[in-house]
């Protein structure tokens, strides 16, 4: 490789009159003379002026937008192209044409829905880099966040015969005969005959074995793809999404939040530390997007300002119980403005209703906690009142739940009535059961939807945008 | 949390005369006196001395292996223990029992094979804990050496309709009734019934849309599940593992070779620089276990020994044609003693061929390049000779292939040319071509196995247990 410099290094040092060689992909080309390239290694482009009175005039047609050039110049002051350093091209040769006539992302405004059509370029514009460099770096972050305090990252299995929720519908994974699969005595599908030898699909959480792993190292997090079989055509619903599940010894719930609260505010830090300019963009990006949208629906606060509040501020803490009371007595509730009345307590909070708490109550992310045990998960600590669970949802403005979590039931005779009652198959999930028969102890976890986070983070507001190829009903492009 | 501190943390402080708390569970106890206790932060148990005279009988018979218990008291040199400091117990406090008589892991050495069999409990011991934190530490130094060069961490898609090597066998994704799909006039599964709309699979490799990651970002890597399902019941392989695949526009093979080799020394050195007790754990392990074995047969080196050889050694680097010969002219080439002689020029090589290259002829890594076009994947760059491409694997002693990678073929009519003459879906596929298309370049990547990765840092033998919940033919429990 010739001594190519990243365009990032180049325009982070003010360093001029030296001769380099950069590569890249041309944004724009302007008067004959300006080329704005971009690698991807930083959202801004570097301008390189040409001198296209002594340039072949083939090569000068060729530099049109997506085409991939190597340039090799000087780097002089710049005092037009907004960056404090331009290149003055020596030699440019063209790697890879680019046919304006039938390249489809030309230099004007595409649709969000348009760049989804052809998420296999998306990744060339503005708007999508910007996107990518910043889940790469929320991804770096939540490494970086729980190797230093120790824990084990921990990949749990991907095919697994077990449903961790009890809930979620599923994807089989199979190799059998789709048309004539072998079947059994009784006429049903044989699955001892697949290749696991059992009936197998994806995971819906790595919650179950990343107790596993804790109940032994401590402290673990998984961060995996996981996946939910669920017919959701909305923005905010994927089938295959990416998840962070720590699961911690030796923690209670408050521990628990303590976490949690600590963890998300180092990753938006990290990424407001590390992708400023990123950010800074898709700030931009979301002022003119709302500018569509009449006064009263477009943000209080511009997307810089939002991460920095959530960075400085407390998270609010309540109980489900004081939820239903606040919601209870709120104007939206007495004058029936809700789709779903709170009237009664022991009822799920609909999106709605957290909207309200986070986005008019408090005004700030909330925890709520203690949730009635009939709408909660088997796994999660029973507490002594007999109706609540030690569970905690971490409610975010503009995602809903962005964080759930919980202790978990240490206790092996509880657990086991539990799952019993639910018609849990108790012996099969044996080596759940084991880490409470042998050296149990307090412990708890939660989870994070990944994609969530970067909604949050980029201020994009469909889940599909976040993710290099999303997967949902009727779609699995590229 | 009372100030529960870990035991890595209290023992690499030679801090003594405070008091505090640690939590964890009960490796062996001795003499009715001498804890030795495991929170998993480290491999080295904590010493807690147990003042039976005045402890409350009930309690002290309940300090049994496998128990998690709370022990608050004061740190103070130790001479005996083995480690700087031991705890002298104030109060123990049982969180969780563990009956002896059914407790599966007992303080005596258990067989791999057993282990196997309790995957949920095997955390919890020596070898495995220093396994899975090992594993840890070599992925996040993964993820530092990318972030630090640049590279974007791409999450590409785990369920696929495309079959990005041309080989591997693959598993079917559906939610269709297993045992009535619904069927087309001409009487085959209508995948388009299917939740996405058509037939879908676990992805084998990431590469193709990594690739497109590449040509917008420059230099991409992913790290996630791959899968094959290839009846292969064989100790270097699984069904689900996990892959790593960078991808870098404006790299040609040479700068391919040369980013691996740095890549794989980085983690290395890395995994030996935070995790020595772990790996001097598992090298003394391996001293063990060879011990079984006849001389011939055992190690040239220790595992530490052999880490740092890799560290400090260039990898050589041969051509296909250069392995050939040296393998035609081999003693036991001539002396008929390889189960597939070597005669002409364009065969595979096979393991035994890989091994006496490695182990016996250079003794150290070596990375095989320039392969027949006939034995390689589609999309590699054609060298000039119309034979031969611009691969390059890398083998490791007692490895094998642990780096599969090459220089990609950018241009557009050579490829197509290439995908045609093997049948490939050449429409299906329009949006790998586009990179092509449309501003193409010369680009290199290479895949790595991790779980391979990690056999060589461990000293391991079988892949199995070196992912926390292997998944074989037949087995997918847990």
């Amino acid at each position: 490789m010739s001594q190519r410099v990243k365009i990032k290094q180049l325009l982070s040092n003010e360093a001029v009159q030296y001769e380099t060689t950069v590569k890249g992909w041309v944004r724009t080309f302007r008067s004959n003379r300006f080329i704005a390239l971009n690698d991807g290694s930083t959202n801004n482009n570097l301008q390189i002026v040409v001198d296209f009175e002594n340039m072949d005039p083939a090569t000068l047609k060729r530099i049109t937008t997506g085409a991939a050039i190597s340039a090799t110049g000087t780097i002089v002051p710049s005092l037009g192209s907004g960056q404090k350093v331009e290149m003055q091209a020596k030699n440019i040769e063209i790697l890879g044409d680019s046919d304006p006539e039938t390249y489809p992302l030309q230099p004007k405004k595409h649709s969000l829905e348009f760049l989804r059509e052809i998420a296999h370029l998306r990744f060339r514009t503005a708007t999508f880099g910007a996107v990518f460099r910043v889940r790469h770096t929320l991804a770096y972050a939540v490494h970086k966040f729980f190797n230093d305090k120790g824990f084990v990252y921990l990949h749990t299995p991907i095919v697994t015969a077990s449903d961790a929720e009890g809930a979620g519908e599923m994807f089989r994974v199979t190799t059998l005969d789709p048309i004539n699969p072998p079947l059994t005595d009784e006429g049903q599908v044989d699955f001892k005959e697949d290749f696991f030898g059992r009936a197998t699909n994806l995971t819906v959480s790595g919650q179950l074995e990343g107790e596993l792993g804790a109940m032994a190292l401590s402290d673990i997090y998984t961060f995996g793809p996981t996946f939910r079989a669920e017919n959701s055509n909305t923005a905010r619903h994927l089938a295959e999404f990416w998840m962070i599940e720590p699961e911690m010894a030796f923690y209670d719930l408050e521990d628990n939040m303590n976490l949690a609260e600590e963890f998300i505010k180092f990753v938006v830090g990290y990424a407001l530390e590390h992708n400023r300019d990123d950010i800074e963009f898709l700030a931009q990006r979301l002022v003119e997007e709302e500018k569509q949208k009449p006064q009263a629906e477009r943000s209080e606060m511009g997307l810089v300002e939002k991460l920095e509040f959530v960075l400085h501020n407390q998270f609010e803490r309540i109980t489900y119980t004081q939820a239903i009371d606040i919601l209870k007595n709120s104007k939206p509730n007495k004058n029936k403005k809700f789709q779903y009345p709170v009237n009664d307590w022991g009822t799920d909070l609909q999106s709605e209703h957290e909207r309200y708490l986070v986005e008019k109550h408090f005004k700030k992310p909330v925890i709520i906690t203690d949730y009635p045990a009939a709408i909660k998960s088997f796994y999660m600590k029973q507490n002594d009142d007999g109706n609540t669970v030690r569970a905690m949802d971490i409610l975010f403005p503009g995602i809903g739940e962005i964080v759930g979590g919980s202790q978990r039931e240490e206790n092996y005779d509880k657990l086991v009535a539990k799952m019993e009652a639910l018609n849990l198959p108790v012996e099969e999930m044996y080596w759940y059961l084991d880490t409470r028969r042998f050296g149990s102890a307090v412990h708890s976890g939660f989870g994070l939807g990944f994609e969530r986070l970067i909604l949050f983070v980029t201020g994009m507001t469909n889940i599909r945008d976040v993710i290099p190829f999303p997967r949902t009903p009727k779609n699995a492009e590229f």
